[in-house]
């Protein structure tokens, strides 16, 4: 079983005359680690829903032609998943960022808590979320998603929570008796569903109220106090299950 | 927020008068690193659903003297929960015993699959078993389950399928159209959940015949491919929130 070759192209490129040329690091890897050679089929994904079915027409020392075959469209999902969350330990962000785009997330924010570690990350959050995009590039080749979601710059959940209209189903992990699971909502017709998952320690109280003021309902996922990771991967997993199927 | 500690004793342990002395790495764990003093309330775990409520009484170089004040027993869950998968890249079934005991799985079993890696795994498994197995302890005190689950040795994904009698939901990952989704299935009276994940690229052909023939339903999480550790997890998160809410 021949492994099915992926290509990320930005969305502000698109074939001329059914030819679509690769330079760059996507070259290079192509070339260089995969060794693709002529006639090879490749996929095109621009994360914005079109795909270009493609096989390689000619190589060069730096750059590879495809011709186009086919183009696939996929709309837009039509309910977007927003997962807002604290960030995890050392590291644990760029799997978790990974998990995210797998599944098909559409939007992810950092949040800034009262309970989290904020001064850390305000520092090198440029690094940071450009490295975060690579790995959701990364991401939407190896599963196939043609949509490529938003990382946004870190927002406090207070200012988060205050974002959303009556047409968005707005959750909030929590570790509260009065926290529900997910699959106990009701389905009403609703355009984008947000998930909050805070620091460990949960989200304080102050922060919990201002959540349950703009409609938020608090949920939890079993008995069990999760990290925030499994907690972020796991509700949206959960949430897409409920309100997408 | 001083933070609950938790202590994990192996299961043939038990208080003798009301008093519990901790010795050996878990000891050394709280002395060293987390520096707790007299005084200091502590939860000890068992991994079969005891927790006993303690106080520290006395400590000394190497051990910690607890003095019980209460015994919180936690049956077994009602649906038993079993994750057996293929074992997904360098490092990561680490994370992923830890994210499947956060999530209070019962039974972790490594398949061998015809397109996974098998000769790596058989030569190293006992040390991967024990560090496994380590970092399951680690997570049930992380996240408070009060049951640690067993994790097993490898086996082959036929044998696997075949152990498992009518009053069991009988899952497998699958990426063919007829797998659906697990919130589809009906709920009907069940002991135990299994779920089998397979290796990058899937069962085989001839594996998931295997799986239908005993029972076996394929299912699927959302449009995209999942790598083996976002599967295992969101599976289980997801047939939890299916069938033990």
């Amino acid at each position: 079983m021949s492994r099915l070759l992926r290509v990320f192209v930005p969305e502000d490129q698109s074939p001329a005359d059914g030819i679509f040329t690769i330079g760059g690091e996507e070259a290079r890897h192509l070339l260089k680690v995969l060794r693709v050679e002529v006639g090879r089929q490749v996929e095109v994904l621009n994360g914005k829903g079109l795909v270009w079915l493609a096989k390689v027409n000619e190589v060069s020392a730096r750059s590879i032609v495809l011709k186009i075959e086919e183009i696939r469209e996929t709309p837009q999902p039509a309910i977007a998943f927003e997962v807002a969350m604290a960030l995890p330990k050392a590291g644990r962000m760029e799997e978790t960022v990974r998990q995210l785009t797998e599944l098909g997330v559409s939007r992810i924010t950092p949040l800034l808590t009262e309970r989290g570690e904020v001064g850390k990350l305000k520092d090198r959050i440029e690094g940071k979320l450009d490295k975060w995009n690579r790995i959701a590039v990364q991401a939407t080749k190896q599963s196939g998603n043609p949509w490529l979601p938003t990382i946004r710059e870190p927002v406090p959940f207070k200012h988060w929570c205050e974002g959303f209209s009556e047409d968005s189903c707005r959750l909030f992990g929590s570790l509260s008796p009065e926290a529900c699971p997910i699959s106990s909502l009701s389905q009403s017709a609703i355009k984008s569903v947000c998930i909050g998952i805070g620091p460990e320690g949960g989200f304080s109280e102050n922060e919990e109220g201002h959540a349950l003021a703009f409609g938020f309902v608090p949920v939890r996922l079993g008995p069990h106090v999760l990290r925030i990771e499994t907690a972020a991967v796991c509700a949206l997993a959960v949430a897409q299950e409920v309100f997408a199927v």
